[in-house]
């Protein structure tokens, strides 16, 4: 199945099949103009991938070269991209080099603000590994890593070349990492697709199940939701924010938390529940839908519960949200299930209702 | 005096004036859509002009927060940008937020890149402080900090919003410190305007003495020639290339002395002097242009004979070049005073003429 993103300067596609690693080198391939390709990764996958990738890609006389990380969030931050900036710059990377970020989301978004900063950018290819990259991270072009002071607080937009996702790395998830990408599947379908929701809830045991036909159905759809809003809005100067939908408070859990015992994919999970409610209380549907998401994110392994903070603490780390003014913050509201849009509201409103 | 930038997206302005501080704080007032303003600066330039600044700033009404920097290019690097980045975060800067980038090359290379990638871009001003700064490094967008491998090798396309140019700050520049900046408008003489490259044969004296509104022509002269390249080509895939007249060998210098003896203007005096000789010993153009370059350069205080390097060294020097492929670089040659274009030359040929 393929897919096209189509950004203004570089539109690309995004192609999703069950392993098709020889269609993917090619792929590779045909965007390197050097010859070889840089590949950054983590720990966990280079171990259970390296041998069948290097073969793939040295099979279409591609040389590699491999820069692997230390797995977990806290090693994204400058000084691994500094690391792996000047690796680069000893092993010869020129302004045409290619890099593949493959990994989860954590190597995705080093790799691409490494890719996006390197002789002031160079090209790459995202080859996600979980679903959350897969449906999220990797598509639409934001990279960026940590400061001690909070997430993905340095960054760029720089967009791949292409995306290639390949379901078959699903099968080393853990049903945790599952889960977590699913709550981004359930965002889409909340915010733009009902039909797709009632899907869900018609096939969540066979999603888990990782029945492969309807994995890639599901992030096909996703992929294409995503790929629509940022081919209209890029940069995120407007209708973009629509995919924050159940973040901002998501954000303020993780921060809340340490960013250790709860996921990126639970903090959104219970977000989502309470941004439907939120949507009714400030009445902006007429309906409850907080029960019925509630229902389908347990039935896919998600928390619907937020944890118990105080509402000043709640308050405090929404304000340090990247989409926050000084007393207000552009909250996404649903209109109905399948309908978002943001919604200037006083921080005070929000954690009124926690 | 006034000048247009004709990017694609954030077309800017650029003001020239002998010190109009008044009307630079309204223009900086005119961006900040917070009623703050971040100015990254250096040490010296923070005790020259903090308190005028400030107080300009002050009655435009905008609150000013102040994040000064170490002096000196080895300063130009990650960590310095993760300690500012970070002092951003905790000062609570926003997407909304603007960042006055006042100094020399190194503080708006810095400061520029700070931008760049502080939430994926926020806007910023440069209000550059050398004649250097003032007619190249800051317009243009070109943001970037150095490796352990190499000058400028990590960075960011990052247009300002406007440049605010004040010849009074070049009083208290050395006499090494104007020539380097002349360095760079003798190469916009040479590669565009043969009449510049005439007046400033004229006039080298006057200069030298820092007549006033000599030094405001020559510096609109100027911007308006890299102004016009930028506008044609802003992220340099064809012919902002030409503006890397003198600089291949001049990099190769630098970087061979250890990017200390010798200055960037400098290494660029030399480099320009020794690719005029190349174009015509390549047949580029039918007359040898370097001894008027050579003679001018020298009359403006700046050394024309390049440092005895091996050729190997040399060539391995000029193969590190952020233009150069693997064994092609891209050179600008002169077709005559006033003209140049980019050649593919390789890089055996070009050493063996030094």
């Amino acid at each position: 199945m393929k897919l096209h993103v189509p950004t203004a300067k570089h539109p690309y596609d995004i192609f999703i099949s069950r392993c098709d690693l020889k269609h993917s080198a090619s792929v590779i391939r045909s965007f390197s103009r050097e010859g070889r390709v840089f590949v950054i990764t983590g720990r966990r996958v280079a171990t259970l991938y390296r041998h069948r990738i290097t073969a793939a890609l040295r099979s279409c006389s591609l040389g590699v070269e491999w820069l692997v990380l230390a797995d977990g969030e806290r090693h994204k931050n400058l000084a691994t991209c500094e690391r792996l900036l000047t690796r680069l710059s000893k092993l010869g990377a020129m302004r045409q080099s290619l890099i593949l970020a493959l990994g989860g989301g954590v190597a995705g978004d080093i790799a691409g603000f490494v890719a996006a900063t390197y002789m002031r950018g160079i090209d790459f290819i995202q080859m996600p590994t979980t679903l959350l990259a897969q449906v999220d991270s990797s598509v639409g072009g934001k990279t960026g890593v940590d400061l001690t002071t909070g997430k993905n607080l340095v960054g760029a937009f720089h967009q791949p070349r292409a995306v290639l996702i390949h379901t078959d790395f699903l099968q080393t998830l853990s049903r945790r990492e599952l889960a977590c990408g699913l709550a981004e599947v359930v965002k889409y379908s909340a915010i733009r697709d009902a039909a797709l929701l009632s899907h869900l809830e018609q096939r969540a045991t066979d999603i888990l199940d990782l029945k492969q036909n309807l994995l890639r159905q599901i992030i096909h759809r996703s992929c294409a939701i995503k790929a629509a809003i940022v081919g209209r809005d890029e940069k995120e100067s407007g209708e973009r924010a629509v995919l924050n939908f159940g973040h901002t408070l998501g954000h303020a859990i993780e921060a809340l938390s340490g960013f250790s015992r709860i996921r990126h994919g639970e903090a959104v999970a219970m977000g989502m529940v309470f941004a439907a409610r939120l949507s009714q209380r400030l009445g902006y549907c007429s309906y409850d839908h907080a029960p019925r998401l509630g229902r389908l994110l347990k039935r896919l392994g998600l928390p619907t519960a937020w944890p118990a903070y105080s509402r000043g603490r709640y308050a405090a780390a929404i304000r340090k949200d990247k989409k926050s003014t000084n007393s207000d913050i552009k909250f996404i509201l649903l209109s109905r299930l399948g309908r978002a849009e943001p919604v200037s509201v006083p921080v005070k409103e929000i954690v009124r209702w926690l």
